[in-house]
C-alpha cells in the first residue's frame, strides 16, 4: 500500500457537518446517494466522516482528508444561520480569509429580487474560490477550493448539484455480480478465502442477513474488468451447494441510481 | 475549548466498518440510530467515521479516535469471512495480538451444536479483551478493550447489544424544543443570532425544508437545564412572526428511539 499521505486522485471523502446528524434528529441520506453515484462512476469512496457545526473541526477535517484523498466533498452548513460555518471552517483549513463574492451577492439579490439583510449576503461570504459552479435555476453555488466542493446539505439541492457535475469524476466502468445463498457464512466462509486467493483483483464481499430473509449471505464480486469478475463470480457459484443459491444477478455494469429522492 | 487530544469521558465517536457502505450497497443505519440513543443519554457524539475494511485504516482509525473520545464503537467486520478485519484492526491499534478465546470457542462450539471449522473459530481471535459482554441468547458478544466497544454490524444484533449495555452510559438528560416555521431562514437569522447571544448555553440549529412541505424553517434548541432551554424557545417564539409558527413542541425531555428496526 502507497502512503496514505500522497493524495490519490482516484479516491474520494465525503464530509457530513451537521450536529443535527450527530444528535440522530435527522438521517444523513447525502452520503449513501453520493456512494453509490461515485461507485458507479468508479471512484474509490474511502471515508465518510460526520463532523460537528464547529469552524475548528471543520478546519482541522477538511485539512486532513484534502491532503490523502482525490476529491473532498462537503455537506451542509453554507446557510444564513449561526450554525452555517462551513466556508469559514474551509478558510481555516487553507489559511485563507473569506471575502465577499460580488457575482454572488449579485445573484443572491436578482433571487431575492428585494434589499438584502446581513444574514442573507453571508451566504456570499466565501473563501476565495477555485471555481463556482453555478446549476441553472438554482442560487446555491458548488464552492471549490482545491480539491474540496462545498455542497448544501439539503438532499434536493445536494443531488442536483452533484448531477449536474457528475460527468467530470468519472472513471471506469465497474462490474458487479451478486450471489444470494441459504448457506451459513460460517460455512462458506473456506470456499470464498480460495477464490480470495485465486482472484487477487476482484474484490469480493460477504453479508449475513438475519430474521426473515429468504438467503442467509449475500456474497458481491467486483472488478474494473467485466471477464474477471466473471471468472470468481463462477468459480464461487461452483464452490457453493447448487440448491442453497436462491437469487443471482449475473456480472454486470453498475450503474448510478436515480438522481431524484427515494 | 480544551485540546482535543485529551479524553473527553462524555464524548462519543462510531466508527462503521464496512466497503459495502462506502459503495452505496448499504446504508448504514446503525449509526442514525446510535445517535439517537446516545443523544438521550447525554452523551455527545462527535464523529462517525465510515471506513473500507482493511486492516491499517482500521488499527489508524481507532487508535485516535479511542485516544481523543470518551467511548468509541465499532460497526461491523466481526465475522468468519476473509473481509472481516475488525478484530485484527483492532488489536493492531493498540499493538496488541490476537488471541484465541476459550469462552467465546466453548460459546461458538454451544451454538453451533458441531465440530468447528476453521473459519468459525476465527471469530474467537480477539485482542485480550478487558471485556468480554453476553447478551443472553446471542452469540456475539461486545469485545472491549479500553474504551473501545467492537459490535456487529447487523443491525438486529447492534440494536440489541447496544440496548442491553446502554445504562453504563448515562449521563445526563437533555432538553430539546421544536420550533416550524413557513418563515424563510435568511429572515428569522437576525432573530436567531440575537437569542445565540442571549442565551450562550443552550444550542439552537436551524433547519430549512424545500419542496411540499407545510414549514420551511425546523428551530432546534437544546440544553441539559429544561428552564434554559424553555427561556431560550420562549424568547425565539417572541421574536417570529406569530402567524408563521406552523407548528410548535415545546421543551421536552428527550427519550431514546424504540429498541426495534423500523
Amino acid at each position: 500500500m502507497s502512503s496514505t499521505l500522497e493524495p490519490q486522485p482516484e479516491t474520494a471523502a465525503v464530509v457530513i457537518i451537521g450536529d443535527e446528524v450527530l444528535t440522530g434528529k435527522t438521517q444523513d441520506t447525502n452520503s449513501h446517494w453520493l456512494a453509490a453515484e461515485l461507485y458507479a462512476l468508479g471512484v474509490s469512496l474511502e471515508r465518510v466522516v460526520v463532523i460537528p457545526d464547529r469552524v475548528e473541526v471543520i478546519a482541522q477535517t477538511v485539512a486532513e482528508l484534502s491532503t490523502r484523498f482525490g476529491v473532498v466533498f462537503t455537506s451542509g452548513g453554507v446557510g444564513p444561520t449561526h450554525d452555517d460555518l462551513t466556508y469559514a471552517g474551509v478558510a481555516r483549513a487553507f489559511g485563507v480569509p473569506l471575502q465577499r463574492s460580488e457575482e454572488l451577492v449579485e445573484r443572491i439579490r436578482l433571487h431575492y429580487r428585494g434589499p438584502l439583510n446581513e444574514e442573507r449576503l453571508k451566504m456570499a461570504d466565501i473563501p476565495r474560490p477555485d471555481e463556482l459552479c453555478f446549476t441553472e435555476g438554482m442560487l446555491t453555488p458548488v464552492v471549490r477550493i482545491r480539491n474540496v466542493l462545498m455542497l448544501p446539505g439539503v438532499p434536493e439541492l445536494f443531488r442536483q448539484l452533484v448531477g449536474a457535475m457528475r460527468e467530470r469524476f468519472r472513471l471506469r466502468p465497474v462490474f458487479l455480480g451478486e450471489i444470494f445463498t441459504r448457506q451459513a457464512e460460517g460455512d462458506i466462509a473456506a470456499a470464498l478465502n480460495s477464490v480470495v486467493a485465486l482472484h487477487p483483483l476482484v474484490r469480493i464481499g460477504s453479508y449475513p442477513r438475519l430474521g426473515r430473509s429468504p438467503y442467509r449471505v449475500k456474497i458481491t464480486v467486483e472488478s474494473h474488468e467485466e471477464q474477471v469478475a466473471q471468472a470468481a463470480y463462477d468459480e464461487i457459484l461452483s464452490r457453493l451447494e447448487a440448491d442453497g443459491v436462491v437469487d443471482q444477478h449475473s456480472v454486470a455494469v453498475v450503474v448510478p441510481p436515480a438522481g431524484h429522492l427515494e
